[in-house]
């Protein structure tokens, strides 16, 4: 019962102290979100109020169902990007249908995580790789930020790949609204000046960090305020600026996804891809957020925990959501110590719905826009690319085809690809195991490669030895090996295979053992096998491999050195 | 340039020894081969001359390019039924469009094959791990046998899955013919006996083992004989049962492939599995003859030699081909040498072509669709089910899902899941990886497991030993182990990580190493590695990991039992 309500955990021991940490936290991040989900809905083509509704109830449901304490549910960008793709491929933007499949697939990714986390399916997110994340966090900051930019010019564009989305602004660009323009560009110059420059300049003037801090987060609001009294002052909705206008003033309404199986068949995929994503990105969140004050959260838990928060998306007129980066991070920062945090957040927010929305009215989309550039643009970092490049070519090859792939052909491509090309390159390193001929070290007992060490060896021996678990990948592989090194010398009467680095060896390779055993045979020569792990033994002993064998299983390399190996014929190696 | 064609190496030590020997085992698999041939034309839906073209020109070419000494390369059942399935979704039976769309399939089976080879990535052929083919060999002979009760029957019935044949057989099954059934059932009981009574009962006489093997390979032969005089004699094409018919009287015609862009992408998925299943079970019997004489095949030039043949055969009017294990064995028992046995075979088929076409005029169909049904039976083998289930349950699991597939949605789709399912659970098995927290056992220097062996251990100190390579599948788990295990003991003050059986950290790993660095310093303890293998160590210090790392790398597991734990502290694990 504990594991699935971790509330009880926490609830128990809370206290006067950790009541007010908790509720100065949440007045910070109510401030900090009222904006930024506004902004958010914006960005996945939903009415401003969805991007409210969407932060209430999963962060209620999430401070029950989830691990973390300081983890705070939301929408967040990337998959706003998420649900703006996948929802535009069954309705328009502007209807009702839209709302109703962004409804939908709230409710197809809570369903998806819920699933997963009851059955204990977590480690499926790892298929996702850390540079395929990376590259695709960098594409989608570009996507989204490129997607923007018809808000700052004030014109109609559309388009979910980066060649389509700069198509339909440049056809676009002479309908160009030049107050808009003016608003955007001076809101985003402003937001960045914010971050980049603010914070330095306050801290120049001695100012404390927290004070400076919030000066930084607050800048979104001042822009907010600043712009939108512009727009009310000089009528500016009248000269074209696009403003968000009438918001509904209510608590979020009780909403129903569509349950057509036409709709849930086509929303499937996106959502599988939104719950991944989403989950992948809120767990490294939590498990940093956690470390730091020596917690710890369930991965799978933390699956019921952001389904139950997608499934109340669902039916409180919200859209996908997922524990989000930036205001995680201000949350734990303002001091938030139990789930309690979100709960006041969610009440602040609620507060906001019924009574600020009117004040947005005049609200213009560009200033929106800015805040959305200013903050994915942090997510843009092209480092991932050197850095693979400098460690391992083969996940410098998965990070460049996911950017690529993301920017040309859309999100769900993107990711599919990195992910596809990701096993597949693990397949191929595995499928070419490095395998080392190797000799005896003189005086020790110790075998080293023969092309590296000046060791002894005897021409009718030889020793491969295999550093990788052997499975059907490489199972060939090894068939082809050996039979292309003995029909090299023909005073072989031995091979031995050292199994110290063997981890596994399933059917494949079993079967791939015994026809080198029974090819080895008909040429006269002797299969050994040393080193063989516990486990790996276990496992042989369930096979015929093992009282088939045409030779012996050594304890250890030296014993078959031994045996294997007559006294004259031993030579010195040539490195 | 005799990389590429291994006809230079052969030809030149060919002498009047090697001719005479290559002549009797040409004859030999001629005969064999005409009803073969037939009868595979038959099943891929083709005219019965197809299948005679597909082993001429094929032959020739694999005979320059190809590096086995013995392989006979032609139609195939499995690669019949393959061609049945995939050219069925684009033509109709009987048509113009039927018989150009097997020769596209031919086409671009040999140019991809062909493409394989030039890039060397033969290795590719590998995702197809034993327990997938073996399941796919079983359920394509059931599914062969039962396409070719039709026949038997003398009815019309189509369908590519079981359930489908099954349906069509017991829907039309009114239209039995009796005579074709009764030629049917005869020809089938025949060749039965001939392969399972006739050579133990001339084994018993104590005829010679050779004569005894020519009696049976020559049951077709005889039952083709037979049954076509019996029609001829007694007019029964008149009553009804169906007969090959008018075979043109010619030499392989040329022919082109379409090369229409729509026909190219319906037909490139089936192409490509053609390929490598044709290039599998190809690969397979070569290798394994070759073993027999201590002779070596090089699968990369094997493409090569194959595609050869796919694209000889896409201009000579057959339909794709590979290398068969029946009549690759019969060659090699004849006593062929060389390539050139094929080269002769290939004449015997011309002649056969031009001169004995009029003799299958007359010939049922029920006969050719006997000599299948009798051939691709010893195909089908559930003891893989029992072999894999006794040594591993993941292999199982594949084998299972491939036969099961196969027979219920088809043949592409059989070998499709069972691909992905094998790839899906080795990731699985290597995403949770064997980690054994170790102490040292006293007396030693050898450090076991603590929950298997009486150990030393210390509270300050974790050593786990990780026996898998680290990659992205597996590195979350490893975060989460280790952040699960120091939150439970609040005495650690260092964790050390046994390297001895990592052969690979990615990128996604090192950054999971990372982190795990940055969590265990913010709760401040040590992380140590210990006994890395040269070339991870070599990869490792491309990284910073090295530089920021909160402790030391220790050249082996007892130095860094020595520096960390404290005499005092150690004490003795309960088993």
């Amino acid at each position: 019962m504990h594991k699935y309500l971790p509330i009880l955990d926490w609830g128990r021991t809370y206290d006067r102290q950790a009541l007010s940490n908790d509720l100065i936290a949440a007045v910070i991040v109510t401030i900090m979100l009222i904006p930024q989900s506004l902004a958010y809905a914006l960005l996945a083509g939903l009415p401003p109020e969805a991007g409210i509704y969407a932060s209430i109830a999963p962060i209620l449901l999430y401070a029950i169902f989830g691990t973390s304490r300081a983890l705070a549910v939301g929408p967040v960008a990337v998959v706003s990007l998420l649900t703006a793709s996948a929802v535009a491929q069954v309705a328009e933007q502007g209807t009702a249908g839209y709302a109703v499949a962004a409804l939908t697939l709230a409710f197809l990714s809570g369903g998806f995580l819920v699933l997963l986390g009851v059955l204990r399916l977590g480690f499926l997110a790892n298929f996702l790789s850390h540079p395929v994340i990376a590259g695709f966090i960098t594409a989608s900051g570009i996507l989204i930020a490129t997607s923007q930019l018809k808000h700052i010019l004030g014109i109609g564009a559309g388009g979910h790949t980066l060649p389509e989305m700069l198509g339909a602004i440049f056809s676009h660009l002479d309908e160009t609204n030049w107050i808009t323009l003016l608003i955007g560009v001076t809101a985003t110059a402003f937001l960045f000046w914010v971050r980049k420059g603010l914070k330095p300049a306050l801290k120049r003037l001695g100012t404390p960090a927290l004070l400076t801090d919030i000066a930084a987060k607050a800048g979104p609001v001042a822009a907010v305020v600043v712009t939108t009294l512009a727009v009310w002052a000089f009528d500016l909705g009248a000269h074209g600026v696009r403003i968000v206008g009438e918001v509904p003033q209510s608590l979020p309404p009780f909403t129903l996804p569509g349950l057509s199986p036409d709709l849930l068949g086509k929303l499937l995929v996106p959502a599988i891809l939104i719950s991944v994503i989403g989950f992948v990105e809120s767990v490294s969140v939590a498990q940093t957020l956690a470390a730091k004050k020596r917690q710890r959260i369930d991965p799978d838990q933390e699956l019921i925990g952001l389904g139950a928060a997608n499934l109340g998306a669902a039916f409180t007129g919200g859209y996908p959501v997922t524990g989000g980066f930036a205001r995680s991070v201000v949350n734990f920062d303002a001091g938030a110590e139990t789930p309690a945090a979100g709960a006041f957040t969610a009440i602040g927010l609620a507060i906001a719905a019924v009574a600020l929305t009117p004040l947005v009215y005049f609200l213009p989309n560009a200033t929106l826009a800015a805040t959305i550039i200013v903050a994915v643009l942090s997510l843009v970092d092209f480092s991932i690319l050197k850095k693979t490049w400098g460690y391992a070519k083969s996940d410098f090859i998965a990070v460049a085809a996911t950017i690529l792939l993301t920017l040309g052909l859309g999100v769900e491509a993107g990711v599919a690809s990195g992910v596809g090309l990701s096993v597949l390159l693990h397949l191929y390193k595995t499928s070419r195991p490095h395998v080392a001929e190797v000799g005896l070290v003189p005086g020790t007992q110790h075998f080293r490669n023969i092309n590296r060490h000046k060791v002894l060896t005897d021409p009718s021996l030889v020793t491969l030895r295999v550093d990788e678990s052997l499975y059907f990948v490489n199972a060939r592989f090894l068939e082809d090996l050996i039979q292309k090194r003995v029909t090299e010398g023909c005073a072989i009467r031995n091979v031995v295979l050292m199994f110290s680095a063997v981890n596994d060896v399933d059917f494949s390779a079993l079967e791939s053992l015994e026809a080198i055993n029974h090819r080895l045979r008909d040429m006269g020569i002797g299969l050994h096998l040393s080193e063989v792990k516990g486990p790996v033994m276990d496992r042989l002993k369930l096979s015929h491999l093992l009282s088939d064998l045409n030779g012996e299983v050594f304890l250890s390399q030296y014993d078959a050195w031994q045996k294997l190996a007559p006294e004259a014929g031993r030579k010195l190696s040539a490195v």
